[in-house]
C-alpha cells in the first residue's frame, strides 16, 4: 500500500492540487480536490495543509490554478497572502511565484506559446511551483543530516520532546524536527519521541503520533502540562520543534506551547534546539516582537472536538503562536548548517548566500 | 435561584449524601444521590467529586452510608481508601472516622442507644462527618483571609493564573486557591483569573470557569501552554493553586502542569503560592518522591472529547499530579497561616498544634 502523501500537482498544465486532509487524521485518510485558488485558501485556512513549509508548497500550487482560471499573478498572490498571517514561507513562496511570473512574461525560455502568452506563464508557474516542492524536499533531508550530525552523542534510546508536527505532513519532504528524528532512527540512535499533544487543535496526538507510529518510532503522547514532569524524570535529551518565522536575531515563532517547552528545558537543563529551512528566516524583522500571531477562535478550545467544554459566553485567548527568544534556544538546525550560538551574527552567517 | 451545591447530606440517620456530577458541568447541573459506600466510591474514581478537600469530606460522608448497610467501620474505610491514592485528605478524613468510631464504641457521649449499639455509631460517625465538612467550610473561609492578606500589594485589576479548579466545587467550602481570588475580589481587587484548561480532563474549562462566571469574576480561559506567553506578556502577578498532598519540606502533589507552571513562574519572576488547608499535608513523608502518583487511563487523552484524536493503540503517559518541589514555591497558604520561606522547618512551625 503507498504510505499516505501530504500533497500533490496531478494532471498537468490544467491539472489541480491533490490535499491529505490533515484535519481528518488519524481516524480518516482523506484527500482533497483543489480545483480553484479559493480551495487552496480554505484548505491553509482550515488548517487542512498546515506546517510552515507546506504551507508554502500548498500557496505555490495555489497560485497555479489561480491563472488558469485567468486571474493575474499579483491579485492571485495578494489572495493567498490572507490566508495565514505567521509562517513567512507562504509570503517567501509567493514572491518567488511573482519574480518567476515578471521573469517569464519579460523573458519566456520555455514552452509553445508566445511570449507572455498564458501558456508560457502557467508552464512557467507550475515548473517554479514544482521546483519549490522538490527544493523544500531537498531541504528536509538536509536538515535531517545536519540535525543528527549535531546530535552525534544523542544516547540510544534517548528521549526527544517535540511540539506540534514537523514530520512529513508538515513540508513537501521528510519533515524539519522529525526529519531529525528519522535520521537519527536510520543511524541506529532508537530515538523515543515524547510528544506534547499540542492543544487545542492536537497536532502532536492527530499528526505527530500517526506519522511516527507509520515509521515504527517509539513514541508516547502526552498531554502538553506533562512535559515539566517528563524533563523533571530525567526522560528527555533533547527537545526539537519547528518554526514559522525566524527574526534576524533567532527569535522563533512557532506553535502556542513552544516558548513553554523552552523555557522549561532551560529550567532542567536540555538543550532546546529549532529545525527549519531557511525560508522561514524572515530577515526583513530585527526580533521576534515584530512577527504578527494569529488570534484562532475560541470554539477551537471551547468546543474543540464537538463538546462543550466551557460555560457559554466564556472568555478565551487563543493565540496559535508564540514566540521563543533567541537565548533560550540552544541552536537552529538549517539546510544549510547550524546556527549556534543563535544570535543575528550567526544567522547572517548561516543565511548568507 | 438556589446557587449549585458541591455535596451534602439529606435525611438524618438514615439518610443519604447528594453530590453534584463535575464530570457533567459546564453542560448540565445533575446531581448523584449516593446511597450505598459504592456509590461513593465511584463518584470519587470517577471524578463525580474532586478536589482533595471535598474527596475527604465526600469520604466521611461515605462511611456513614457503609455502616448504615451493617459493615464495619474499618472494613468501610479500607474500601473508601482505595478510590484515589494521591489526595491525602481521603486518608486523614477515614482516619478520624475510624477514631470517632472507636471512642464512640468505648465510650459513648451521646445518642439513645446502649453503648456499641448502630444508632450510637451511626450517630457519632455522621456528627463526625459533619464536623469534618463544617471545619472545611472554616478552613476554606480562613485561607480566604490569610491569602489576602499575604496578597495586600496586589494591583487592582492584576492577574492570577490558576491550574485545575480549586473553589467550591474542590471543597466543603468556597475553595482554596480561589477562595483567595473570592476574597480579593471581595476586598474591591478586582483580579481578572486566567484558567489553564487543565488537560485532560479541563477542570479548568468546565468547572473553574463555571464558578467564576457564577461570581462574576473576570476570566479568560486559555490552553495550558499558553501559560508561558501570558506571563511573559506580563499579565500574570501571582499563580495560586491548590495541592493534593504536601509532604514535611513543602514539596507539593498537585494536578498534573502544576509543576510546569511553577517552574515558568520562576522563570519570568512571578510568585507562586499554594493554597491548601492543613489537612493537605502529610507529615509522614519527609520529600515529594514519596508521594504516590495516581495513573489515569490513556482514553481521557486519546478519546477524551468522545472523537478519537490519537491514532488506535498510541502510547500514553497520563500521571494525574506531578511534584512541584519546595524551592519553586513562594509560599503555602494554609488555615492556621503563611508557610514561607517553605522548608521542613516553617511547616513544622506552622502546623504545630
Amino acid at each position: 500500500m503507498e504510505r499516505p502523501f501530504t500533497l500533490r500537482w496531478e494532471g498537468g498544465l490544467n491539472g489541480h492540487l491533490v490535499l491529505l486532509d490533515q484535519t481528518r487524521l488519524p481516524a480518516e485518510t482523506v484527500y482533497l480536490e483543489c480545483r480553484t485558488v479559493e480551495d487552496v485558501w480554505q484548505a491553509i485556512k482550515r488548517l487542512s495543509v498546515r506546517g510552515a513549509p507546506a504551507i508554502g508548497v500548498a500557496a505555490a500550487y495555489g497560485v497555479c490554478l489561480g491563472v488558469q482560471s485567468g486571474r493575474s499573478v499579483d491579485e492571485v498572490c495578494d489572495y493567498l497572502a490572507t490566508s495565514r498571517p505567521t509562517a513567512v514561507n507562504l509570503f517567501w513562496a509567493l514572491e518567488r511565484m511573482r519574480k518567476a511570473a515578471s521573469r517569464g512574461v519579460l523573458a519566456p525560455v520555455r514552452g509553445g506559446g508566445p511570449p507572455g502568452s498564458l501558456n508560457t506563464l502557467t508552464e512557467l508557474l507550475l515548473a517554479e511551483a514544482c521546483a519549490i516542492h522538490e527544493e523544500d524536499r531537498q531541504q528536509c533531508a538536509a536538515m535531517a543530516r545536519h540535525g543528527a550530525d549535531l546530535l552525534s552523542d544523542f544516547p540510544d534510546g534517548g528521549g526527544i520532546l517535540t511540539h506540534c508536527n514537523t514530520g512529513a505532513l508538515a513540508t513537501g519532504g521528510e519533515g524539519t524536527a522529525l526529519a531529525v528524528v528519522f535520521e537519527l532512527a536510520r543511524r541506529g540512535k532508537h530515538p523515543h519521541v515524547w510528544a506534547g499533544e499540542t492543544r487545542p487543535l492536537l497536532q502532536g496526538a492527530r499528526l505527530t503520533m500517526w506519522e511516527l507510529q507509520q515509521r515504527d518510532i517509539d513514541a508516547t503522547l502526552i498531554c502538553d502540562s506533562v512535559a515539566a514532569q517528563v524533563m523533571r524524570e530525567g526522560r528527555i535529551d533533547a527537545v526539537i520543534t519547528g518554526a514559522d518565522r525566524i527574526a534576524a536575531n533567532g527569535d522563533t515563532a512557532n506553535k502556542i506551547g513552544t516558548l513553554g517547552v523552552a523555557a522549561l528545558a532551560k529550567v532542567f537543563g536540555i538543550p532546546f534546539y529549532v529545525a527549519a529551512p531557511v525560508t522561514t528566516f524572515d530577515l526583513s524583522i530585527k526580533t521576534g516582537a515584530d512577527i504578527p500571531i494569529e488570534q484562532r477562535a475560541a470554539a477551537e478550545i471551547t468546543e474543540g472536538f464537538g463538546l462543550q467544554t466551557a460555560p457559554q459566553n466564556a472568555h478565551v485567548y487563543n493565540p496559535a503562536f508564540d514566540v521563543t527568544p533567541a537565548e533560550l534556544i540552544s541552536a537552529i538546525i538549517t539546510d544549510r548548517g547550524i546556527v549556534a550560538p543563535v544570535n543575528a551574527h550567526q544567522v547572517a552567517i548561516t543565511l548568507s548566500p
